[in-house]
C-alpha cells in the first residue's frame, strides 16, 4: 500500500526517458517549477546536492591558490558591447532591466549571462605589475539564459553555478590553469559523482564565444545522449585587447594578460540523475548523498525499537556519516519506497528481533542487496561499504560508456549507428566545419569533444574523404 | 617610505568619518565599485568576510533544523501584487525585468527584493497536512532594491543577504522561532564579530512592511550612529490568508499556518568595519578573519629566514589556525602598513636574530601591543591570544556603547543630548506615531527599537506627556 503511491507515479525509463526523468526531478522533491518559465525552486535535496558539489569544488579550488570574489548580477549594456565575438554568443538570451524605482533607466542592464566582462573591466583596474599576477578568482552565482525550451537542472533560464576567470602573464600558465581545472572537474566525477566523464577539446562550432580554446567535461547518459557537463576555456588575449588588460612585467616591457575562464553548474545534478537513477527513482553515489544512511525502524511502537534506532544514529554521527531517521507514523513499506525515490545509499532496518539478535539489516539502494550485519560490526563496516558503493556505482557507469561508444570507418555506417545504437560514435575529421554541420543536418548528433588520447582510427575524414587530421567524439546530446 | 602610501591615503575617523569608511573600504581591498551604481564588487577580503559569517550562521541554522533551498531570481508582476503591506513597503524600490531574449516580456519579471511571496507560492503548495509542519527553509543569495543613496555594505541596490521563511502550526511556535533567530543573531555577535547588539522590538513605523512584529538586533557605530544590522519578524497570518497556506491538523480542522522571516546581509561587513576600524584601517575580530596571523620575514634574504617562517605556517596550520605568509620584495614597513590596513589581528616578525633566539615577535592589531614570545610557547600561547584578543575587542565596543547610551526626561534634554552627544539616547513613549513623528521631524532621530528589558525610566511619554508605555532606544541612523 505505501509503496504503491510513488511506484506507480513514475514513469519508466525505457517507456520515456524524458518524463521518467521530469518524474524523479518532483517526486524525488529535489525541485518543483515557479510561476516564472525556466526558472525553478530548487528544493532541500536539490539544494543539499548543489552545496555538496560546492564544497568539494571550493576546497579543490582554495587548495590550488584560488580566491572567492562576488561581481555584479548586472552589466551595464554598453560594457556588455566590449569584446564583438562574446556579445555575439550570449546576446539572444539576455533579459533585460528597463525599470529601477518606478523609472526608465537611462543605461539598460542586462543580467549576467555570465560574467568575463565584469571580471575583465575589475582586473583592468587592479593590475599593472607582474606582482599583481596571476589573478585565480571564482564566483558561486546564479545566471540567466533566456531558454525557449527548458528542463529541471539541464537547460532553464536560471542556473546556479561557479565562474572562475584568471589571469596570467604568458600563455603557458594560462593553458596550465585550464587543464588543471579540468582535471579537478574530473576528479569530482570520479570521486565524488561515480561519473567517468570523457575530457577532450571542442572543435571551433562548438567553442565559447570569444575562447580560443575549449575543453569540455562529457558523460554518458542512460538514454544515450551526451551531457556537456562543465567545460574549461582559454581566452588568449582576446578580452585583454578589449579591456586593456596589461601588465609591466619584471623585464620592465608592458604585455597583455592571458586569461581563462571555466564553469560547472547545477546541470551536473542532471548528470547525476540520468546516469544513476532507476526505476525506482534517485540513485545517489554515497559522497555526495547529503543522507547516507536512512534508519528506519520495524515495529516502532515496540518499547526500545525508537531508542536503539536513536542510539544507531548517534553513534555513526560520530564517525562522520550523515544518517537520518524515519520514526514518523508512516508504514515501513512507505518509508522504503519514500528513501529509494531519494536514492538514499544505504537503508538500515531495525526491529525487535534484530534487536535481540544484536543485528539489523541493511540494503543498498544501487543493487537492493540485502545483508544482515551484526551491530557491532556497523562501525567497521559501513565506510567500507559506502566507499564499495561509490566504486561499484563508478565501474557500473564506466562499463555503460565502454559497451555505448562506437566507432564508425564510414559515414554510412555511422549514420546506421546513430540510428540504431545509443552512445558515443568515434571518426576522423577533417578538420571543416562543412563536415561537422553535414553530421549534424543529417543524424542531429554533434561533435562532443575531440579526446586528449588522439590515436587515429583511420586516415581519411569518412565525410569529404580529404585527411583525417582529428578523432572525434559524436554523439546526440542535451 | 613604505608605510607612506597606505597612512596617508587614509582620512581619519574624526576628521571626516565617512570619508574614512569609504577608504577603509577601497584600501583594505574589501570592495570596488563597478560601472553600475550601487552594485559593489566583493573583493577577496570583502567576500571572505562574507562566508566566514556564512559558515558561522548556516551551521546554526542547521543545527536548529533549518535546511536551505533556492527560490528564483525573479518574481511575475501579479504574484507580486498578492499581499497588500508588503507591496506597498516594496513596489518603489523594485528592479524589473522587461525583455528577455529579445522580446517584450508578457509579463514583467520584479528582481527579489526579497522572497516572502516566492517561499509562500511554494508552501501553499507543498503544505497540506499538520505531518508538513514545521517547514523551516533559509535560503543564500543576492537580493535587489533600488537605491538613490548608496554606500559600500551599508545601502546598495544589490546586496547578499540570508532570508529564513519559516511555516508553524501555531502562534506560539513561531513566536519561539522569532525569538531563536534573534538569539543566533546576537551570539554571532557575541562570539564572533565582537559586536555587542541592542535587542529590541520594532515600532509599528519601523517594522517589515507584512509582519505583525518586528525585531532587530542594533549596532553602535564609532560616530555614534546606530546600524540596523538583522531583524526577525512574526508574520502572524497575513500571508498565509493572501497565499491561502492551510494544513489540516492532527484534531481534523483545516488552520491557516502561522509564519517568520528573518535576514541578515553584508551590512554586517559594515558595522565590523566601522565599530572595530580604526586610523590605520580595518581590524577584524580574530575568529572572522580569514587571516589570523600575518607572518613576515624580516630581512629575508638571510638564508634560513623564509624557511622558518614557511615553517612556523605550517606548525600553525596544524593547529587549525589560519597563517598567511608575505615574502613578496616590499621592505617590511610596506607589509607592516598593508597587514595593519587589512586588519589581520596578529603580525608575526621574524628575523635572523629571532631565529638565533628562538623568538619571535608578536603585534596585535587591535591595540599595538609588541610581545616578544619563545617559538616553543607558540603553539599553546597563539590560541589563548586570539580568545583574549577577541575579549578585549567586545568589552571595547560594549563600553563604548554603555558610554554612549543615555537617558532623556524631558523632550527638551533629547534634543540637547541628540545635538550634542552621539550615541543611544533611551527615552519614554506613549506608543502614538505622532509623537515618533516629531522626533523623527526635529532631530532626525529615530526609534531603533523597545529593548527587552523595559524597566521604565518615567511615567510620562516627554513628548505628548500622556502615560509612558514603552520604552525606547532613540538614535540617528544609517
Amino acid at each position: 500500500m505505501g509503496k504503491k503511491k510513488f511506484v506507480e507515479a513514475i514513469t519508466s525509463r525505457d517507456e520515456d526517458f524524458a518524463r521518467w526523468y521530469t518524474d524523479v526531478c518532483t517526486k524525488a522533491e529535489l525541485m518543483d517549477y515557479s510561476d516564472a518559465k525556466g526558472f525553478i525552486i530548487y528544493r532541500p535535496l536539490g539544494y543539499a546536492l548543489w552545496e555538496n558539489i560546492k564544497n568539494y569544488l571550493d576546497q579543490e579550488f582554495k587548495k590550488t591558490g584560488h580566491q572567492n570574489v562576488y561581481m555584479p548580477l548586472v552589466i551595464p549594456e554598453s560594457l556588455f558591447l566590449k569584446e564583438a565575438e562574446h556579445v555575439e554568443g550570449f546576446a539572444p538570451e539576455t533579459a533585460i532591466i528597463t525599470i529601477g524605482g518606478k523609472e526608465e533607466l537611462q543605461e539598460r542592464l542586462i543580467i549576467r549571462p555570465t560574467s568575463e566582462v565584469l571580471f575583465c573591466n575589475h582586473y583592468a583596474k587592479i593590475i599593472t605589475s607582474h606582482r599583481d599576477l596571476p589573478k585565480k578568482y571564482n564566483q558561486w552565482c546564479s545566471v540567466v539564459r533566456w531558454e525557449k525550451t527548458t528542463r529541471p537542472f539541464l537547460r532553464g533560464s536560471e542556473f546556479l553555478w561557479q565562474e572562475g576567470h584568471t589571469v596570467h602573464k604568458d600563455e603557458v600558465e594560462a593553458r596550465k590553469e585550464t587543464m588543471d581545472i579540468l582535471d579537478i572537474y574530473n576528479r569530482l566525477g570520479e570521486e565524488f559523482l561515480a561519473i567517468p566523464f570523457v575530457l577532450g577539446k571542442k572543435t571551433e562550432k562548438e567553442k565559447f564565444a570569444g575562447a580560443v580554446d575549449t575543453y569540455s567535461i562529457e558523460a554518458l547518459m542512460h538514454d544515450g545522449k551526451a551531457l556537456q557537463s562543465g567545460t574549461t576555456h582559454y581566452l588568449g588575449t582576446g578580452f585583454a585587447k578589449a579591456f586593456n588588460i596589461n601588465f609591466q612585467d619584471s623585464d620592465g616591457v608592458v604585455k597583455e594578460v592571458h586569461q581563462t575562464s571555466w564553469g560547472v553548474s547545477t546541470r551536473l545534478i542532471g548528470a547525476v540523475i540520468m546516469v544513476h537513477g532507476d526505476d525506482s527513482g534517485l540513485v545517489l553515489p554515497p559522497y555526495l548523498a547529503p543522507t547516507q544512511i536512512n534508519v528506519i525502524p520495524i515495529m516502532q511502537h515496540v518499547e526500545g525499537v525508537i531508542e536503539k534506532a536513536k542510539e544507531l544514529k548517534a553513534k555513526l554521527e560520530l564517525l562522520g556519516l550523515r544518517v537520518d531517521i524515519d520514526d514518523s507514523d508512516k508504514t515501513p513499506g512507505w518509508k522504503f519506497a519514500e528513501s529509494e525515490m531519494k536514492g538514499t545509499p544505504l537503508r538500515l532496518e531495525i526491529g525487535p528481533r534484530d534487536i535481540e539478535n544484536n543485528q539489523c539489516v541493511l540494503v543498498k539502494r544501487y543493487n537492493r542487496e540485502k545483508i544482515i550485519v551484526n551491530l557491532d560490526d556497523l562501525a567497521d563496516l559501513l565506510p567500507k561499504l559506502l566507499k564499495e558503493i561509490h566504486q561499484a556505482m563508478y565501474d557500473a557507469a564506466l562499463k555503460n560508456v565502454q559497451a555505448n561508444t562506437r566507432i564508425a570507418h564510414t559515414y554510412d555506417e555511422f549514420k546506421e549507428l546513430i540510428r540504431t545504437e545509443p552512445g558515443y560514435i568515434k571518426m576522423m575529421w577533417c578538420g571543416k566545419q562543412a563536415c561537422e554541420d553535414k553530421v549534424k543536418e543529417d543524424t542531429q548528433a554533434t561533435a562532443r569533444c575531440m579526446p586528449f588520447n588522439q590515436t587515429p582510427i583511420g586516415e581519411k575524414c569518412p565525410i569529404c574523404g580529404e585527411e583525417g587530421k582529428h578523432l572525434v567524439y559524436y554523439a546526440k546530446a542535451y
